[in-house]
């Protein structure tokens, strides 16, 4: 048994303190959402609201006594010394960067239940065999710098330092300038000395658990991801006068791409599975009597299955081509994130679910729909994640994002069983 | 003949001059158009360049012994004195504003050359019985201010000052601040004491001169134009993990809006002379990864025959409803610019039809598919226009915009012919 007694050490956090500190990070960069009515939360990565954050987690992880490490990408590690200084760390992560109109769970939960298992332990002045690490990452969510989980790719050498850092902003800021200046650009050489394993825990971000009534997701992979960046070129003119078959209207075109990729889901021939999504389009010069000749858009396809995606992008990519020419415009679309579908380590599934089913807690396989660092880290140790649900079909990416301080703490408590066996597990 | 002997009295303008003018005021806002490759023009309303065209404009008018007034709303008035100081003036005017991605011909022609009619009579000591007015009016293009013809509207009352004044561009700036800032809130008042005739020379900005391979436009009215600015409301959710049937997306609302307004042209149950143009399509919060919650875009509708645009707006605003309810968002719009179909006065377009074909010149009847200033001027007074050919289709709002100095110079002779025509009629 690895010298790990279940009944020994079953410890549960504070339900009430973990969702104190989620409220805590909230209200720095708080904001008032129109649409909803409601206080969202708007922390780009790297901007002034992210550096607040981020020094108000490093405050509460001093505060914890842990000593805090900053790399070459921002990323940050959080270390609780083990009995055993050789052993490699078991390692809980995930990042606190979030999208333009968030909630305050996505990310958090998973650094703030990784300080809150480390503050359960303290409590209780429980020393594991391996070390402890919590950690969050840099730009996990790609809203700013347009490439997701930037810092956990560059960890697990998927990206290479330079390239990271000079992504740039809308703006034309670079990714290590930005760092530069909240003062996060640390001296921690970027590449990850691969952990023991890796857990995280984060919100469903998706209708499943909530409709089934489950109170834990044991998460099998994330599935494969697509990001293409469209510039569509036509020829402006004037509205008033250029009949309709002497223009080169790229907005036509956009149209075109944005209802035939619902077609192409709603159609069901790559399963009901596939998620097609244009979050941006963007017409130049933008003035209600000229017609455009420039729109750029975004398109994010995903699909469980590696193979599936494939073959939806071989569909999509030609009917670019296709549109570009009955159009008479020019259709440029480069690759701007893809990743193949990840499959959690079975070791790590295996514990996510006998701890939930030994919490009484009711379960359910799930892929995870979005992207999470914990697929970086699966390149370099066993990974796997733990999913809590999300109440309103599990929205996020918005203001209304919610879930319950039970459902919040359902997960957290798995999160400490399994990083506890974890740490006690034999070897380097 | 109302003292009026055409072969007496005819004087031809000096195309060389007329075009190097057009030169002059093309520099100032010129920009490098990456489209294109070519050098645009951007002067958008009383803006820093609008500022500059009208210092050089307005030093012109001074050369040339002319008196400048500067109305409340920015509107440049240059008289030269006729024989009879109790008759009406006939006025020349268009506008010296631009779209962001212009040519240097749309409202510059019909300035510079209203400028260039009066070199040409003061270079022949030519005293005409009426005085003749050259005039520019504040922010024709709509571009920035969201409402065109706003000077000429509120010269012709129909716009009062406050409602212009207090317009707002994308930033918030007011057009009385705007006015202020670029020196141009003159003390003049606005409502305009209406003078004996208007006329204007203007390119074409559509194909159909060009391809008949005619010199000079009898324009015999303006087409109905309606805008309406939209405001789509869904709500935003993550990409990656919300099924399609549970998304609410306005990006999908907004590109079936864009492909219905282009199929109603299309299907030509409106004619072939319906015009339907999207210029602004806007996401928030613009996000690869995340379904938008809201779209902000404009819809701009033209016909020649206000009741067949009725018809048009009839179809369309039912279908905003149904595209609302069926994707489950909400479509929300106003109307910001709405002008009936205008007839020119057929005195103006006979002199203009008689004086095309005194010059051996070939002629056609047009409907204007732009707004122009003339048709607020046709409420006051008798107004008629002049178009010339547009090479390249006629593509306008473009830096590619372009008409030949024998095509000005054509357009602006008519002119000369017109106006010294109508400044020697009888009456007050």
């Amino acid at each position: 048994m690895n010298g790990y007694d279940e009944r020994m050490t079953r410890l549960s956090i504070d339900a009430d303190r973990l969702y104190a500190s989620l409220d805590g990070l909230g209200a720095i960069g708080a904001y008032h959402d129109e649409p909803t009515g409601l206080t969202g939360v708007r922390r780009l990565a790297l901007t002034a609201e992210d550096g607040a954050g981020r020094r108000h987690v490093v405050a509460a992880m001093r505060a914890l006594g842990l000593a805090v490490t900053v790399d070459r990408i921002g990323n940050v590690y959080a270390r609780r010394e083990g009995r055993d200084p050789r052993a490699k760390p078991v390692m809980m992560g995930s990042h606190i960067d979030s999208v333009a109109t968030a909630g305050r769970f996505d990310g958090c939960l998973g650094v703030l239940g990784g300080l809150e298992v480390v503050r359960t332990l303290n409590d209780a002045q429980r020393v594991t065999r391996r070390p402890i690490v919590v950690a969050f990452f840099t730009e996990e969510e790609g809203a700013r710098f347009s490439t997701d989980m930037l810092g956990s790719a560059v960890a697990a050498k998927r990206i290479a330092l330079e390239t990271a850092w000079s992504r740039t902003d809308r703006a034309g800021k670079t990714v290590k300038s930005e760092l530069e200046a909240i003062g996060f650009l640390g001296d921690a050489p970027v590449e990850l000395d691969p952990p023991h394993a890796y857990v995280e825990c984060h919100v469903e971000q998706g209708p499943v658990l909530r409709a089934a009534n489950v109170d834990i997701g044991v998460v099998t992979g994330v599935q494969a991801i697509a990001w293409h960046e469209l510039v569509i070129t036509g020829r402006s003119a004037h509205a008033g006068t250029t009949p309709m078959d002497l223009r080169r209207d790229p907005g036509i075109a956009a149209a075109r791409i944005q209802l035939y990729l619902r077609a192409m889901v709603l159609s069901g021939r790559y399963t009901k599975q596939l998620r097609a999504t244009v979050g941006v389009t963007q017409y130049s010069p933008g003035l209600v009597n000229v017609v455009p000749n420039r729109v750029q858009m975004t398109v994010d396809v995903r699909h469980p299955d590696d193979e599936v995606l494939k073959k939806a992008l071989g569909e999509l990519v030609p009917f670019y081509a296709k549109v570009a020419e009955e159009e008479r415009v020019e259709v440029q679309h480069k690759v701007t994130a893809r990743t193949p579908d990840i499959a959690f380590a079975p070791r790590v599934q295996e514990l996510v679910l006998r701890h939930a089913e030994g919490r009484g807690l009711s379960f359910k396989k799930i892929v995870s729909g979005a992207g999470h660092d914990a697929q970086e880290m699966a390149a370099v140790c066993p990974a796997g994640m733990v999913f809590v649900p999300g109440e309103y079909e599990g929205i996020s990416h918005n203001p209304r994002e919610f879930s319950t301080k039970e459902q919040c703490a359902n997960g957290v408590n798995v999160m400490l069983d399994v990083v506890m066996e974890l740490a006690e597990e034999e070897g380097v």
